[in-house]
């Protein structure tokens, strides 16, 4: 799908335990502003349901697992996110909502940006309009 | 202890589950220019054993726990992070060495700097020397 991508870390990995970093302008295609991490979701809940006009962000869920819809007019495709060494892009203008978060499950995520409200459309319809005249 | 520090972050919380954002040169000292996350480590695993000459970090334990202990020619302490909320703050010139990493531990860094090999200090002795030098 257009504006994401499933990215695979390299694990340095040896009887002390894995390690993953993850370097801004690098295997980080932005320079990272901002870190956020989402914890203690109940099973049942779904969340998102937003795109972003300009952010791009990559997505890790580094315990447990979490499963991601990306949707645009055109497509919709799911996504299962449970390797800390998996990290999915997400450009802009891709509305998206995440579920199924397993017990103790941690979505950590890189953003190219500090918080901006006004970066949010949160209205599906909304996001269409945005979408087809060809803001993306 | 000098150049560390304890720091509690706010947790965005509502029924879609709990949320903390950190954000760089905000409640993050420093431009985050590297993430990295340790996992997988076994109990009785100790690592670490080092201190930067100019590197900065943010250490939290976004899963599970693990105790952290610090020190220089002078001082020793020992810190549990067991909650996302909590950050510790190491910057320049101090040991540290991580152990008692709990069953499905994710410890989560944020560091100033890209990786240099250069700014590590792995020898005790040497960090002695070093510290006593007065370049910290």
């Amino acid at each position: 799908m257009e504006n994401t991508e499933i990215r695979e870390f390299r694990v340095n990995y040896d009887k002390y335990g894995k390690l993953v970093a993850l370097e801004e302008n690098d295997n980080i295609p932005f320079e990272i502003k901002r870190v956020y991490y989402i914890y203690e979701v109940d099973e049942n809940v779904r969340r998102g349901f937003h795109s972003h006009k300009h952010l791009q962000q990559v997505l890790i869920c580094v315990h447990g697992s979490v499963k991601i819809l990306l949707k645009t007019p055109q497509e919709e495709k799911i996504i299962t996110l449970d390797d800390p060494k998996q990290g999915l892009y997400i450009g802009p203008n891709i509305w998206r909502e995440m579920y199924d978060f397993t017990d103790g499950a941690v979505l950590l995520v890189l953003a190219s940006e500090h918080y901006d409200v006004n970066d949010y459309i949160r209205d599906y319809m909304e996001y269409e309009r945005h979408y087809k005249k060809g803001d993306n």
